[in-house]
């Protein structure tokens, strides 16, 4: 990479964040129906923004959901093409009243851009679409293809993409899916992610009698609709953090002995993860590693709860309804119905006397593994490597993205996840943030990236 | 009781009703700080009412809390006092949807009067004055002297009412405390409750890491404060019903053989609850018909959970909050306080890894039984004959009125609850309603009981 686009970039800094502010500002939130309106409004802008950098065939495709964004830019003849996935939508932002700032107000404090998306996901989709506009502005030409997917369903399970991506596979056909919706290992450590957890969602309602009751005149004699929904949830888990569904281990990969030093090398010691929770100590699955937990073993999560009474002060209420959002993480070779099915039957066997319980099925994914030698992933480490002036960690990520796997599935194609998050920045929670030495020195790996990979391709090729 | 008095409660009918209107559509709500106006508001429009029927020493104490209304009628030389006690404070409305006409606008649909407070308590307590002012209309005097001590915070633990009883002990001591706050057996079967079920609650908030976080990052290693709470509330409670906090039935009185048969008596069986309420089976501790299990059984009942995400569709959050909370009906010698220690160690040694838990008390009272042989009692029984036509069943109730157990500890008197409620009537519930067949011989059978009242007192004291 020259010099000038390193340049370029660092000259347009102010402009460029202050766009990014822009789509920020857009508080396109795919979980609520009352914000249907913004997300054609996200996907509008990162739509017209791909047009004004230079790229072509610029389309919102309607879905059965949100829209997706499409854009290509594939005037350099006989070089391979990288297909580059982002999603312009966001997660909810309550508890709103935990933000020190306003999340869809932009603003930069202490280096540190603070808002929902600006690290998960519009922040890097966006930092992908400046380094092309650097490259093309300076350099007048792209070293290769690319092609631009964004989505605005990420957050809540991507339902429409797999058809969008199975009526299009010429449209998006590519040499490589390159991704930026990962983090770094911690602040300057680089990482490119191999592998990924899946995603089984579900809510549970629980009914009892046909209406709220008086617990002094039936209560004793009624099963309680909190009481089953806490019975079930707890019945999940034993003491030591194992999940009791039946069957749920049966195909979980266990790790290999080089993947367990590999992760022990990382040195991710239990303190500094203690120290910023403010926890007196972690929980999770005995016989592993904080590290183990959440990069290689499944999870059941309950991700909600609520039902009776939550004002201030007490009523006396026997509550007949009792809702819960729960989830689990999936590893390799978990598969999602496989596991939904388990749950429902463990729901089924553990529903007390008294009450009815619905299953309704929100959101799955299969969980992904890369494989590390593939010079596509091995180039983004010599790129990190460039910029952040230190070896490149190999990683699995816990969070999921089911697309990925859609997208294995369907393309057939190598999935580079390279990302610029840090675990601290709050994604999905309140104060949500993205650092901006990661915004700019992402964005000098980015443009390194293109480069190296390009050449990898078109050796791999020669070599086939 | 002359006919002219039932005739003057008959003319009388719809103006009264349309009495009791104004005073329900007063917002009462003890439990909701934004309702405190209302709260004087709902004072003020009975102390007004009852100087309007010709009570004297009207006036509305102001407490640390809500106020408490007083009353008094003491013409009648040489002859016994009851002091009437009663709430003009209702519970929260909420889920308000459910309602089908709005709860403070009072609708006579089916010779029922559906409101919040129809029945309990601000209906039977209006009662009472329109049956004193028939009286006083017609005969020009009254069988007996009257006071009334009408608080407004009878639905949050009349925390403030111990104290009030305890500074104007001169100003309510009476011969006897009569007060309608319970339900009839059902339609046309009266019954008088001999005993009632003790209060404590409690509020529960659990708290992990210090925000709430991604369940892909930290799923799997860092504890769920909902896994935490539902293990806490699991733990009270085995697949019988029976609690599992250590002690809590050492100081429950076991019913005697008489109790057992008498209520086996009262033919009460199952399946017109099952039907009422819709369920399939009812549920509760082995080993009690579930009249034993609402009346001389202790409980412990989840009223209110919340925490994580709420909304529609899926949010993969690790919650960092969970809330709940608990009461217990208690059963004599059960005391409040020691049930609260016992919780609260449960609570302790349940609490799982990697969260703090703090526990706020509520609301509590003490269980009570008054004895059945009392004239005052008797003379209840008979007056309710008189107007119903059949034999007066003797009851226990479930529910708590802890201020009868205060007025039983401070001012030494007899607590006669005639109630004219129907436990169909969904107090604390959505579309709380009371049948104006008891408005209308609940009033009759409240004439009768006055100089039935008199009489037996008059005895008692002269065979003294």
């Amino acid at each position: 990479m020259e010099h000038v686009i390193a340049e370029y970039m660092r000259q347009h800094r102010t402009e460029n964040l202050n766009q990014l502010k822009e789509w920020l500002a857009i508080p396109s939130i795919s979980a609520l129906p009352e914000h249907n309106d913004d997300m054609q409004r996200g996907a509008q802008w990162i739509a017209d923004h791909l047009e004004k950098i230079g790229m072509e065939n610029v389309k919102v495709y309607e879905t059965d959901g949100h829209p997706v964004v499409y854009g290509d830019w594939l005037k350099a003849e006989g070089k391979p093409t990288a297909l580059i996935y982002g999603h312009y939508d966001v997660q909810p932002v309550d508890p709103v009243e935990l933000w020190h700032s306003p999340p869809f107000e932009a603003e930069v404090r202490d280096e540190k851009l603070y808002a929902r998306g600006a690290s998960d996901d519009k922040g890097q989709v966006f930092m992908h679409l400046k380094v092309l506009e650097a490259i093309l502005r300076t350099r007048g030409t792209l070293p290769m293809n690319f092609k631009f997917c964004i989505e605005g369903e990420e957050e809540i399970g991507s339902a429409n993409l797999p058809k969008f991506i199975e009526e299009n596979t010429e449209l998006l056909s590519a040499d490589v899916i390159v991704i930026s919706d990962t983090g770094m290992l911690d602040r300057g450590k680089p990482a490119i992610c191999y592998g990924l957890r899946g995603l089984a969602a579900l809510q549970i309602d629980v009914k009892g009698a046909n209406s709220d009751l008086h617990s002094g005149l039936y209560g004793g004699a009624v099963q309680n609709a909190l009481h089953a929904i806490t019975e079930i949830l707890a019945s999940f888990r034993d003491g030591n953090g194992r999940i009791l569904v039946d069957g749920f281990y049966e195909n979980v990969q266990e790790m290999t002995q080089a993947e367990k030093e590999a992760f022990a090398a990382l040195n991710m010691s239990e303190e500094p993860l203690k120290k910023q929770l403010e926890v007196k100590e972690l929980f999770g699955e005995k016989g592993y590693t904080h590290v183990e937990q959440t990069w290689v073993r499944p999870t059941l999560e309950v991700n909600g709860i609520w039902g009776g009474f939550q004002g201030e002060g007490i009523k006396t209420v026997l509550p007949n309804e009792a809702h819960a959002k729960i989830s689990c993480r999936l590893v390799p070779d978990q598969q999602p119905d496989e596991i939904v099915e388990k749950l429902k039957r463990h729901i089924a066997a553990h529903t007390p006397p008294g009450v009815e319980v619905s299953v309704k099925l929100f959101d799955k994914g299969a969980p992904y593994v890369t494989p590390l030698e593939h010079p596509a992933i091995q180039a983004g480490a010599r790129a990190y490597e460039k910029v952040y002036g230190v070896p490149t960690a190999f990683t699995r990520g816990g969070g999921s993205i089911p697309i990925v796997a859609t997208f294995d599935e369907l393309l057939k194609l190598p999935v580079v996840l390279m990302g610029f998050g840090l675990a601290t920045e709050n994604f999905h929670a309140p104060n949500e943030h993205f650092h901006l030495e990661n915004f700019d020195k992402g964005m000098e790996t980015l443009a390194h990236y293109w480069y190296e990979l390009e050449e990898a391709l078109q050796k791999e090729e020669s070599a086939v």
